[in-house]
Protein backbone atom coordinates (compact mmCIF):
# COMPACT_ATOMS: atom_id res chain seq x y z
CA UNK A 1 0.00 0.00 0.00
CA UNK A 2 1.53 3.45 -0.83
CA UNK A 3 -0.65 5.68 1.51
CA UNK A 4 2.09 8.32 3.42
CA UNK A 5 2.07 9.48 6.93
CA UNK A 6 1.27 13.73 7.56
CA UNK A 7 3.21 15.36 10.08
CA UNK A 8 3.39 19.36 10.82
CA UNK A 9 6.15 21.06 11.17
CA UNK A 10 6.12 23.96 14.17
CA UNK A 11 9.61 25.10 15.86
CA UNK A 12 11.50 22.82 13.75
CA UNK A 13 9.95 19.93 15.56
CA UNK A 14 7.72 17.07 13.34
CA UNK A 15 4.68 16.28 15.09
CA UNK A 16 2.65 13.15 13.50
CA UNK A 17 -0.91 14.49 12.59
CA UNK A 18 -2.09 10.80 10.70
CA UNK A 19 -0.85 7.83 9.48
CA UNK A 20 -2.07 5.81 6.65
CA UNK A 21 -2.60 8.99 4.47
CA UNK A 22 -4.97 8.06 1.44
CA UNK A 23 -6.46 11.40 0.38
CA UNK A 24 -5.56 14.76 0.61
CA UNK A 25 -7.67 18.01 -0.46
CA UNK A 26 -7.99 21.05 0.10
CA UNK A 27 -10.84 22.60 1.81
CA UNK A 28 -12.78 25.65 0.35
CA UNK A 29 -11.22 28.17 2.08
CA UNK A 30 -7.79 27.02 0.18
CA UNK A 31 -5.82 27.67 3.43
CA UNK A 32 -6.69 24.21 5.07
CA UNK A 33 -6.23 20.72 3.91
CA UNK A 34 -8.97 17.68 4.77
CA UNK A 35 -6.53 13.78 5.40
CA UNK A 36 -8.11 10.77 5.02
CA UNK A 37 -6.69 7.95 6.01
CA UNK A 38 -7.31 4.34 4.73
CA UNK A 39 -8.87 3.50 7.45
CA UNK A 40 -11.44 6.14 7.08
CA UNK A 41 -10.10 8.76 9.52
CA UNK A 42 -10.81 12.33 9.31
CA UNK A 43 -8.63 15.23 10.25
CA UNK A 44 -8.92 18.73 8.91
CA UNK A 45 -5.12 20.42 8.81
CA UNK A 46 -4.70 24.05 8.97
CA UNK A 47 -1.67 24.94 6.99
CA UNK A 48 0.11 24.26 3.85
CA UNK A 49 2.18 21.93 2.23
CA UNK A 50 5.68 22.13 3.26
CA UNK A 51 7.22 18.49 1.13
CA UNK A 52 5.68 15.75 -0.06
CA UNK A 53 7.85 13.32 -0.50
CA UNK A 54 6.03 9.88 -1.77
CA UNK A 55 8.82 7.18 -2.01
CA UNK A 56 9.45 8.06 1.77
CA UNK A 57 5.67 8.09 2.50
CA UNK A 58 6.03 11.46 3.85
CA UNK A 59 3.84 14.92 3.70
CA UNK A 60 5.11 17.38 5.69
CA UNK A 61 2.59 20.59 6.33
CA UNK A 62 3.79 23.99 7.98
CA UNK A 63 1.44 26.18 9.73
CA UNK A 64 0.94 29.64 7.65
CA UNK A 65 2.33 32.92 9.55
CA UNK B 1 7.66 2.03 -5.14
CA UNK B 2 5.24 4.29 -4.32
CA UNK B 3 5.51 7.41 -6.53
CA UNK B 4 2.26 9.01 -8.28
CA UNK B 5 1.37 10.31 -11.75
CA UNK B 6 0.30 13.91 -11.82
CA UNK B 7 -2.07 15.07 -13.96
CA UNK B 8 -3.81 18.88 -14.43
CA UNK B 9 -7.36 19.14 -15.17
CA UNK B 10 -8.39 22.10 -18.00
CA UNK B 11 -11.66 21.96 -19.23
CA UNK B 12 -12.66 18.66 -17.58
CA UNK B 13 -10.13 16.52 -19.12
CA UNK B 14 -6.58 15.04 -17.14
CA UNK B 15 -3.19 15.58 -19.18
CA UNK B 16 -0.79 13.71 -17.64
CA UNK B 17 2.21 15.86 -16.33
CA UNK B 18 4.72 13.45 -15.20
CA UNK B 19 4.66 9.77 -14.12
CA UNK B 20 6.34 8.37 -11.07
CA UNK B 21 6.74 11.45 -8.99
CA UNK B 22 8.16 11.07 -5.70
CA UNK B 23 8.71 14.70 -4.46
CA UNK B 24 6.12 17.41 -4.31
CA UNK B 25 7.24 21.05 -2.97
CA UNK B 26 5.46 24.25 -3.41
CA UNK B 27 7.63 27.19 -5.31
CA UNK B 28 8.35 30.31 -3.52
CA UNK B 29 5.69 32.26 -4.68
CA UNK B 30 2.96 29.32 -3.55
CA UNK B 31 1.53 29.66 -7.19
CA UNK B 32 3.28 26.67 -8.52
CA UNK B 33 4.90 23.48 -7.56
CA UNK B 34 7.63 21.37 -8.11
CA UNK B 35 7.81 17.99 -9.62
CA UNK B 36 10.46 15.91 -9.10
CA UNK B 37 10.04 11.98 -10.70
CA UNK B 38 12.43 9.20 -9.17
CA UNK B 39 14.37 9.10 -12.10
CA UNK B 40 15.03 12.78 -11.16
CA UNK B 41 13.51 14.57 -13.92
CA UNK B 42 12.23 18.20 -12.93
CA UNK B 43 8.78 20.37 -13.70
CA UNK B 44 7.31 23.09 -12.53
CA UNK B 45 3.34 23.00 -12.76
CA UNK B 46 1.82 26.38 -12.23
CA UNK B 47 -1.51 26.04 -10.28
CA UNK B 48 -2.92 24.50 -7.15
CA UNK B 49 -3.54 21.04 -5.55
CA UNK B 50 -7.09 19.80 -6.39
CA UNK B 51 -6.61 15.89 -4.69
CA UNK B 52 -4.17 13.89 -4.21
CA UNK B 53 -5.24 10.04 -4.06
CA UNK B 54 -2.09 8.09 -2.85
CA UNK B 55 -3.25 4.72 -2.68
CA UNK B 56 -4.46 5.02 -6.62
CA UNK B 57 -0.99 6.61 -7.17
CA UNK B 58 -3.02 10.29 -8.53
CA UNK B 59 -1.90 13.82 -8.12
CA UNK B 60 -4.49 15.87 -9.27
CA UNK B 61 -3.54 19.96 -10.32
CA UNK B 62 -5.77 22.46 -11.41
CA UNK B 63 -5.04 26.18 -12.68
CA UNK B 64 -5.88 29.17 -10.75
CA UNK B 65 -8.51 31.57 -12.71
Amino acid sequence: MCEANAYIVENGNEELLMESVDIVEPEEDNSSYRLISIFGEQKIVKGRIRMMNLVDHRILFEKVM
